[in-house]
């Protein structure tokens, strides 16, 4: 018999949606925060949660064999001060279409004026000046793993280029060109949009710095539905300030809630959407537990494993 | 040798763009008015041009054989009371894409709330308020041409339902299931976006009207992209205003510009794009008339041959 720790905001809905799947030899537990999981859970080998709340039961859970977050991003726990000596799983192949929504529509809305054209309507004034088209505009993904990968297919849904700057990988198809390493500055010359979408890590952070927001147009429009680590906030507000940069759309901060004081907040061109991009949705990330419980109850390897040293 | 006379607001487009295709046996004139193309054209056989331009001067062109309208809707020549003994071809296959980041643009404006977070943020408010998604929601497209089924491949994209409106045809594979006929109510029941993408015929005239919009869900938004007269405009706004539909986003009206006094103005939760949707870029109307031409020329069928008395 396995036990389940569900810690999660949303504890019901999991709970509802894991027995509906009657699952076998599984017990469950849930809690909606860590004080209350510790104390009902401290025998499970098994967790499922936002890895911020799992992190502080960490230390209780002596029988733990295997956490599956319900996020993508896990950097609460794999911190090198804690324990490693579990498999654990992301969420993973579930958040691409919402990415893919959230980011065409703020370049739709870009392309076709909407905030411009309701200012004009709020005048009752007749606007017709042409809207732009993404057709044949120029997308640059920072980041090709599987949310990049559902932006590079929509991206081709819309007639676009698509350059995918990695670390090695070149197994996306939408992307029609790849760039590694030093390339950033060439990856970004010409694009119209970049997008970054990459997790955080020591390698990611600040990737979006002073030199690589140089090397964008003018025209170019950045968005971060990612993490907000891998920004530079201070250079990206510059260069909208000094018009090198032509707007951001930023979903994501090194401090959330946006501080009251922030630039960013005062800057123009900014739009600022308050971690909303890609919202973990039960009914999304249940069946990647049960698919992965299935797999672990046969003795298979489990989906979306985390690597702790590279942090995704 | 044929005469192509081209009477266009972009006359030196066109004529560059077909001077580069090097057609045989074309000569070319061109004016960007009816009064200077009747002055200059009168011996041509061929007419390109905005089918409001070409109106004026249908009677002078003693030789014509063939016009080719820049726009889709050629509701100025097909009036029962001018002449029908030309062939006339629309402008087709061109507009999908653009239609579809219209319509697309303003469906994900919607469920991402865009000009909701926007708000919040002229506030200096952190909103999390959770968007929707396009997944799973119900398009229902009034009239399933080569604009519908753009639409409806977008559509299919981002994992919506699908239902399609037509007077007869269910060639679009795009469309889960048709509707004809007396079947508007049944059509419209459980719709969460209604799009019309209807040509101005006599049968489509005020297609939308209060029986329509009232078997309508409350949440539904309306977008048309299409033309003004399949609309019947009090029944919309008394909707709108009495909040039985969620919105409206509207290209097109009865009457272009919209009277600064009209009730749409001043009709809660409308959003007003000034007849942008899908404007006719000559990069993509000239390969039409290439294409057309080589027909014409090997005594071929034309493509897009507009049918005089059903209006499209």
């Amino acid at each position: 018999m396995h036990k389940l720790l569900i810690v999660s905001r949303h504890a019901d809905a999991y709970r509802r949606l894991i027995d509906a799947a009657r699952l076998p030899a599984l017990e469950l537990r849930s809690a909606s925060d860590p004080a209350e999981a510790a104390a009902h859970g401290s025998d499970c080998d098994m967790v499922l949660g936002e890895p911020s709340l799992i992190r502080p039961i960490l230390p209780r859970l002596g029988a733990l064999a295997w956490a599956q977050a319900t996020w993508a991003g896990v950097e609460p726990l794999v911190d090198p001060a804690l324990r490693r000596d579990y498999i654990l799983t992301n969420a993973r192949g579930v958040f691409g279409p919402l990415m893919s929504e959230y980011v065409f529509g703020y370049l739709l809305a870009h392309e076709r004026k909407i905030l411009d054209k309701f200012a004009a309507q709020q005048q009752g004034r007749w606007d017709p000046t042409p809207p732009g088209t993404l057709r044949g505009r120029q997308l640059g993904l920072l980041g090709v793993g599987s949310i990049g990968a559902a932006l590079a297919r929509t991206a081709k849904h819309f007639e676009m280029r698509v350059k995918g700057y990695t670390r090695a990988s070149e197994t996306c198809r939408d992307v029609d060109v790849y760039f590694h390493g030093d390339d950033r500055r060439p990856f970004a010359a010409d694009l119209d949009y970049l997008v970054a979408v990459m997790p955080n890590t020591a390698a990611t952070r600040h990737i979006v710095d002073a030199a690589l927001l140089q090397a964008l147009p003018a025209r170019a429009v950045f968005v971060n539905p990612g993490r907000g680590s891998v920004v530079d906030e201070p250079a990206l507000a510059g260069a909208l300030r000094e018009g090198r940069l032509a707007a951001a759309v930023l979903d994501v901060f090194e401090q959330e809630p946006l501080p009251s004081d922030h630039v960013l907040w005062r800057t123009p061109n900014v739009l600022i959407t308050s971690h909303t991009a890609a919202l973990s949705a039960p009914e999304d990330i249940a069946p990647v537990f049960v698919d992965n419980y299935r797999r672990f109850v046969r003795g298979e390897p489990l989906k979306y494993r985390v690597d702790f040293d590279r942090g995704y």
